[in-house]
């Protein structure tokens, strides 16, 4: 597990970020509120570019998610996990710590939700706050020995054949071990936060995002004893293609196409990490309870089949 | 991950025991190869007093597994993984590594073949030797709040209703975080080790030993988003017996039966670990890709289906 | 398919029969309104004798599930999957048909709810109906060539270990052609019916109720290939207890226990059936997806992830 | 199941065709041998016209496989299960029954060894035969009314989306009736003979191919409890796209790409069937044993862990 990055003291947050998501429509009215809630407690208050584009805000200067990265203490993210995806790989390298407010339903990440936010980011604000790390994964490309593609995924790198072609086949070496030749649909290399995520619909576990772990989700592979297998985060993962036609790697959403045989891609750990803030009491548990609908009360005498 | 404990060096090792798989017929001509090697070459050579009933050895005195641990420098182990489990666990507390021979088929621990086996082990002794530790859990029950059991366990810790009663209801909780009621047949606990074991066959993911976790497998649960989890091994796990009749435990091999409702079980990483010594050169994913029938080979051009 | 049975003309319906929830609190009034109802309506009405034991309604007849089977033309069942599946084997020689009614949320079987119950009854026992047969299974447990036990089952037959011995190994045998020695905790042989219920958790596929099959499902295999598999209804399937300890077999909910090796369970479909009525415009896919919580709605643009 | 087809009495087989697999090296071998049997049995001789192409066999006479259909009494593959896929699907609407060779490794449909395959094909030929029916698949796209796309499938109908692109949302019925609404990475309509092939990868339980069934395989879907179904084969399936981008539709190995939102896939069974032949004593258990290395001897004692 990360160690726990230390928090900006309360007395030390000046500067507040506000992202939206992207074009949602009935979004002004939150992210108003969250402002008017912010400039009255004294904070400098700045709008992601993107967001600015579509929400007006009084006394908000727009800034690049860079300019966020250098200048705010902590962002606020309002939308889906879509949106903190998205936003999250583009802080990383700075370490802004960031709140979720989800729009509608509950998110794996963005688990605040809008209905009393404000006494909620009160108490953030003010110190009353549980923070988590969550690793990244950074991936390149290799083909002839040239780098051709690099990029940060939070969720998951994904290599996968196009779908009329036939199987793919990666060969994959886990620091320079050979592990097999599989032959598949495709390899989903999946953090913590990603396993809840593509990983999970092709058959992978739940990762607890305070696991040192990374698992290896194949796709309907060809052979049924390549089950998932969960590694230490520690570990550089080396895909190799060998087979099959239309290969892509995708990160998260970023995609490369056409890869040719012999072409590799490597997966590891980034040196960033992001920094989630939640209420206090906050068990990420409760999340996955609610969005998986698991059972929270016992069954009454005789209710059990 | 545990950090590889310091191994005896070459000139250190005065003592080896050598434990031999329960009643196995044939076993003698193995063990007693074994024997005559390491007497020429000049260590003291102790066996296991179970062994010992059924294999006579000349100038070998039979020890307990007690004594074995205070003793011996090294174990030398001749079965199957059964075989490897069960002596693992009592030498546990003594920290004396081990070395599996398989009879018959390659094992997940017992991972050197019979034929050869004297030049393997020859290098291993002189200190060409890859280690590797493995995690133990250590379980305890709880009745009306006094500790009524207790147990290392070396693959998975198994909470499992009868089979002529109806589904087991199970509250877990993690480091006093709430997770569900889960309804089901049980709850599997599984180590790295145990990963390949019933949680497998139960459908869990699979765990590098070298990873700093555990894996709570679901065994047949009524809610299908109740998924294998993988949590760090620092954390203590709390399962309740909430539901269900004829509820057992399983400690490996060891078995609690009767539980009743609200006893509880606390299954959290041993302070103790397991020292395995592998030849140089190995790799833990030869051996599950023996064991799992893997691709090793490409598939040649046009044979892709 | 099973053949639709002719169903009785709403001018032969005579006699109907109420069967409510073992012991369940506050049925009363659901079953007063039933039988007022059926009164008003010029039926003879018969309450299950279990139910009448429990719950006293004005001019109802008690009667054995034997005595419905031979006198009453329709039975309606109030409760859930559990009432319907106790009462529907013991009726399935009478060809009764049944209407379910469940008590609180939807059930596989009881997809009627009470909210808005008469208005619907009037319309299926008008004629507004339709009809579908569901097929039992019929297992047979033969020890040393004499048959010591026979069931009928409506879900599932299930052959299973005990909770704390080792697996157990079972001889497959389907039409007298060997299938396979199966290592695992048990082996599920489902109906349609059954399919969503203990077979679906230990990882089997849904079998629509017109499908003229049952499932075969491994209940944590040790061989990872051991798939669930689906053969015609036509078979008769054969299980030898070959190893392991304290297995027994369950018909739905009635258990033989301590089977003994080398014990045959045999399996096939039963000669008779149940007839299920449910009001017009029923789908089989409206009670799977509203139980398992499909989506219903397509996403709106840009909501998909 | 389909009705055995009337097999030709061995007097009535006057012409035999052999197909081989499509460039396969070292196949003249047994290509000739097996031509060399017939001739001297009596038989007319024709070879399929891509086979023709590599090898030349004197007295042969090459023939499309129209031409086969209309000319030959039983047909000889050898090859693997791709080339039996390719040809039996050409042949289904003319009803000549089928003998698959493997080359090298047993297939599923070439379930007949190179070694000892003449005696084999002489008992065979002499009426000492097994006959078996499997089931196609005849799959249409209609756009905006219109029909543009009409193929048989002897595995499966794939829906699915491109590498690249988001989920794809399918929204499916069964004979006019709404199943769900899907989002993955695609849907799998497979027969018996399919259930095997991708299916089996994409996690669907085997069919027996005397099962009048096919079944629903989601491939990674979003919702957990989007589990395989099986359907009577006098279905009719309907897939609409309703979201995702690049879907297209494969027909075993045909493919069509580019499909628009609201274009809609038809499935239902071929009136066309296709005729294997085995050998006296086949069994498909002993097929899928061996292919899936499933247990064949019951463990020894002692042996189960």
């Amino acid at each position: 597990m990360l160690p726990a990055q230390p928090l900006p003291s309360p007395s030390k947050i000046k500067t507040v970020a506000i992202v939206g998501k992207y074009m949602a429509a009935g979004i002004e009215q939150s992210l108003s509120e969250i402002s008017a809630f912010l400039h009255g407690a004294g904070y400098a208050v700045v709008l992601e570019a993107e967001t600015a584009r579509n929400v007006a805000l009084p006394n908000t200067r727009p800034m690049t998610p860079e300019e966020i990265g250098r200048h705010a203490d902590v962002a606020i993210v309002v939308g889906g996990d879509g949106t903190m995806l998205g936003i999250a790989r583009q802080l990383a390298p700075y370490g802004v710590p960031l709140i979720g407010i989800n729009q509608g339903r509950l998110g794996f990440m963005t688990d605040i939700s809008q209905e009393g936010m404000i006494p909620v980011l009160t108490d953030m604000l003010s110190g009353k706050v549980e923070s988590e790390r969550r690793s990244l994964l950074e991936g390149t490309v290799e083909r002839d020995g040239q780098v051709i593609f690099s990029a940060l995924a939070f969720n998951d790198v994904v290599v996968a054949r196009g779908a009329t072609s036939g199987m793919a086949e990666l060969k994959v070496e886990v620091d320079g071990r050979f592990m097999y030749n599989q032959r598949s649909d495709g390899l989903i290399v999946a953090t913590p936060t990603g396993s809840t995520a593509y990983a999970l619909s092709a058959g992978g576990p739940l990762l607890h995002p305070s696991l040192s772990g990374m698992v290896l989700v194949p796709i309907a592979p060809h052979a049924l004893s390549n089950r998932p297998i969960v590694v230490a985060d520690t570990c550089t993962i080396e895909i190799e293609i060998m087979g099959g036609r239309e290969i892509s790697v995708n990160f998260d959403m970023q995609s490369l196409a056409s890869l040719r045989h012999h072409d590799r891609i490597f997966v590891r750990r980034s040196a960033h990490a992001i920094t989630f803030l939640h209420p206090q009491g906050w068990s990420y548990y409760d999340t996955l309870r609610e969005k998986l609908h698991w059972h929270e009360y016992p069954s009454q005498a005789g209710q059990l089949k």
